[in-house]
């Protein structure tokens, strides 16, 4: 547990607050204001959930975020990712547009956000770690995939469902002869207008002679051009009688108070994907955080993060809202735009309350084509499948790993995708560790260092058989090395002296001093004696309080050389 | 997958069978079946189970594990933690006594056998290491008090229920005024007999001049002789009308002929309870074998060894059993009776037979009580809480394992116990591993080796900071790493060059690697070029194949020395 005042880092930043960093803060907030609505409503969609949920999400976690969180620039609030993970962990318990779903997605926020808090306070950040970064990227990809099918029923304006690439799939066959042409056409063209602000519009406002950063955020503001263009057709062309859905009635005011249902039942469904969601969204928040940081050389520190995603999410979870986090692409316009303290991220709130006290009515007439071409342009930027590639030429074990975080993920699904993908990555670091590198080794003629003997011409003796060991020994390795070392000596029948050759090994633990023991009584019978040489200081203060240096038949000695010049003597 | 002739062992040992070979194994088997009968009998009554069928997990299993098997001394059959293990499973899902109990025993053993035998076609022997000693120890110890704490109620002669320890003592004390005098007067006489036999009669019957062999053996005789004189108190005195539970009818007869039920409802609450019983199954049978085997110089072959067990329980299944692993004393037993092949298994199987045939009706008045006193002094000799003290004084990490391993077994059970026992070993390796010591090396004075600062007097440059990190670098310490570097830079201002010293790296991973270019790019914007030496030829090679070397904005160096030599030039 922690100093209280190390929980609020507010009282760092709030010191130095000049007007110079209120007008960068002002400024960068009513750009990320504009920026943020329409991801807001379109990511609420893809959970499933009413559009105004996506608002009521992005207030109370900014501010908060801005109280607890150490990123001067993070953006808090619904991301792609994290909205596929509640679709998924809420679909499993309640029907969408139910009261129940959203009742469920609400306690999803508070359950996420109790763990954050819980892992913040007890500085358990690190296991997030346990993700390898080829199996964030594969389920991060196969997420962006699924995100795209997923919302290619609202371009073609049919009904379709499923939590996985299969299921998505079957089902947009099934219905695609319901296509609605005027909401096809709408969301073709709307997703080609976003495409080509993306790809087009930044070297043309180049050529226009505006600034490069200047560029940049106007290109930001296309889908808000495109929201309120679909807007405009859509009232001015009656679209709606031609079958096209709209977002429809939205009410008017700030964020509802709300509270998560304390069910026993719902929290048992629930908290196995709030522990998901949770780890995802951490991991992906802070590395957005890190990035940023680095740029201005200032420092995230990971178990307060967590404090103040968690902080976030419980808010979330008492406005209704649900799970939120650290996103990427409003991050980075955060950054751009010039935010220098988390405060901008309150002045965005209080523009976004803004925006859900005036703008609702406008939103009644916005096409869900327009929403889900938003989600579409942004999650293909997420797809990226040279990390397959990648792995495959630097390590197959990895790219196993990467392989079975994508497949299960389009094919089983978001949880049970990312799950695969950390047991996948656990067993086989196991695995590589259980069977360590073991040499024997001869010396280097005319020299004091000892080599393989299958890469090295050298030196060695009939009676004494070296062998190095590779590897930290426990307890998933312990057995491999007493096999090893049985049938090396099974192989050496005039050996008398077997030394174990410690360079590279770490630790012992007490699985591994078990089979050392086990070693060296057995060597004990067959009349060898067993040495240990090169033993790490710390690895030999913790062999000195047992009592395993009583019973051990040979010694321990500093060098190999030593070693070696010892027992020549001997035998 | 493998060759089809390795298989079958017994076509190695067969070929060489000689008649001082039949009579050794004659001479074993009859010791061994005259100690068996009890204990099958009671072990099937710990698993609740009827009396017969631990006699009829003994037979077709015997005689499978010869044939596939490949120790020669290992006794296979019911054992007390695996018999615990199958009550804490079918207890789930069925009432003892019920026909549906019954089923689901002969199921889990089918499960359970063909559970082993595809890890042993696989070669996946080697996941059985990722259970470490200490928590494999701290389990049999909570299992062997579950067990004595669950046939108090057999020597009380009162009912009682429960899974793990809180749950039978807080029934034992319910039930303990219905407690039957004469059943507890024969009860606590035969333990206490028992625990003589223990002790006491090996020195007296050396002191009356037999070979220690043979006092040994005749300890061993200890049961059937309280089995023999309580069933004649039981029958003499008639004690059955004094309210004494006896055994009561057994059918007379060989094994029968029983199915596996193959409904998927079963098999899907059956197979997570399999899947332990045969990894626990496995680690006793294996350490056991090994053991054995070590004392004629034989190996033990582990993915056979899965195979034999493997057969053996899809016997049990197929007989009328339950499952079955191989077992300590009865081997010790074999073993030491001078069994010399797996044929020794076949006639005590023959034995067992004979038994079952003709004995049975004399088990009619066997008191339940004397099979609980056989029990509880059995698995008393199972319970050695000195794992804690030894942990305790050489790694709090290891120690932490048993004692949630111990406590989380009483407090819930065998499969919690068990299953808490391994993610928590694993986890704690993967945080120590997550946390790799790393040291600020310089320059030992006249010397090329390079040591700790905080430990060594030593020569360091102002402009190189050399850092050595003692362990792989994989996804799971990756960060740490990142942030270690970043954090002594910030501290060393003056710093133009940081080494990574990797003497001990075994391995870098796709994690790991992209952390290593995540420095190089940061240092990079600081003017800080990044350096490794001292890599490993595999590590080295593996780079190479990466674009790494292209960016790295310093060099490889093959020794630290060499690259202060070169840097200290360039600054």
């Amino acid at each position: 547990m922690r100093n209280l005042k190390t929980f609020f880092p507010i009282f760092d930043w709030g010191k130095t607050y000049t007007k110079t960093t209120l007008t960068n803060d002002m400024v960068a907030a009513v750009i990320v204001t504009i920026m943020l609505i329409p991801q807001s409503l379109a990511y609420a969609l893809l959970a499933g959930l009413p559009a105004e949920m996506g608002i009521y999400a992005s207030i109370a976690p900014i501010i908060l975020y801005a109280i607890f969180g150490t990123s001067r620039a993070l953006a808090v609030g619904p991301v792609a990712v994290v909205s596929l993970m509640t679709a998924a962990a809420i679909g499993k318990i309640a029907v969408p547009g139910s009261a129940d779903y959203i009742a469920a997605a609400i306690t999803l926020a508070f359950l996420s956000g109790g763990f954050l808090v819980l892992l913040g306070m007890f500085r358990l950040g690190f296991m997030a770690n346990f993700l390898s970064h080829p199996v964030i990227a594969g389920f991060i990809t196969a997420s962006g995939i699924i995100i795209a099918a997923s919302q290619l029923k609202h371009i073609l304006g049919i009904k379709a469902d499923g939590h996985n690439l299969y299921e998505l799939v079957i089902s947009l066959f099934t219905h695609v002869n319901e296509t609605n042409w005027a909401t096809l056409a709408l969301g073709i063209s709307t997703t080609a207008f976003l495409f080509w602000v993306r790809k087009g519009l930044k070297p043309l406002l180049t050529t226009l002679g505006l600034k490069p950063r200047m560029a940049d955020l106007g290109t930001k503001m296309g889908p808000i051009a495109a929201i309120a263009v679909t807007i405009l057709l859509a009232w001015g062309l009656n679209l709606q009688d031609k079958g096209m859905a709209l977002v429809g009635d939205v009410p008017q005011g700030l964020p509802p108070l709300t509270l998560p249902s304390f069910s026993l039942d719902m929290w048992s469904s629930l908290v196995g994907s709030a522990v998901l969601i949770s780890i995802i969204g951490f991991v992906e928040s802070i590395s957005v955080a890190q990035t940023l940081a680095a740029k201005k050389r200032q420092r995230i520190d990971p178990d307060q993060e967590l404090i103040g995603l968690g902080a976030a999410n419980l808010g979330a979870s008492f406005t209704g809202g649900f799970p939120v986090t650290g996103g990427f692409s409003r991050s980075v316009v955060n950054f751009d735009a010039g935010a220098d303290t988390p405060a901008a991220g309150a002045y965005t709130a209080v523009g976004l309350g803004l925006a859900s006290l005036l703008l609702t009515p406008l939103i009644f007439f916005l096409p869900k084509a327009t929403l889900a071409a938003t989600i579409i342009v942004a999650v293909l930027s997420l797809v990226d499948l040279s990390i397959l590639k990648k792995t495959w030429q630097y390590s197959k074990a990895d790219f196993m790993a990467v392989l079975a975080t994508i497949l299960i993920t389009l094919g089983f699904g978001v949880e049970l995708g990312v799950t695969a993908g950390v047991l996948i990555s656990i067993l086989i670091h196991l695995y590589k560790s259980s069977r360590p590198h073991m040499a024997v080794v001869g010396q280097v003629p005319n020299t004091e260092h000892y080599r393989n003997v299958l890469r090295h011409d050298v030196i060695t003796q009939e009676a004494i058989l070296t062998v190095r060991v590779d590897e930290s020994l426990y307890f998933a390795n312990a057995r491999f090395l007493e096999d090893a070392i049985y049938d090396l000596v099974a192989k050496h029948p005039k050996v008398k002296h077997v030394i174990l050759m410690c360079p590279a090994v770490n630790a012992i633990d007490m699985s591994a001093l078990e089979s050392l023991e086990a070693i060296n009584e057995r060597l004990k019978d067959l009349n060898v004696k067993f040495h240990l040489s090169e033993v790490k200081g710390p690895v030999t203060d913790r062999l000195a309080r047992t009592d395993f240096l009583e019973h051990l038949s040979g010694r321990i000695f500093l060098s190999q050389h030593s070693a070696i010049l010892e027992l020549k003597k001997d035998s």
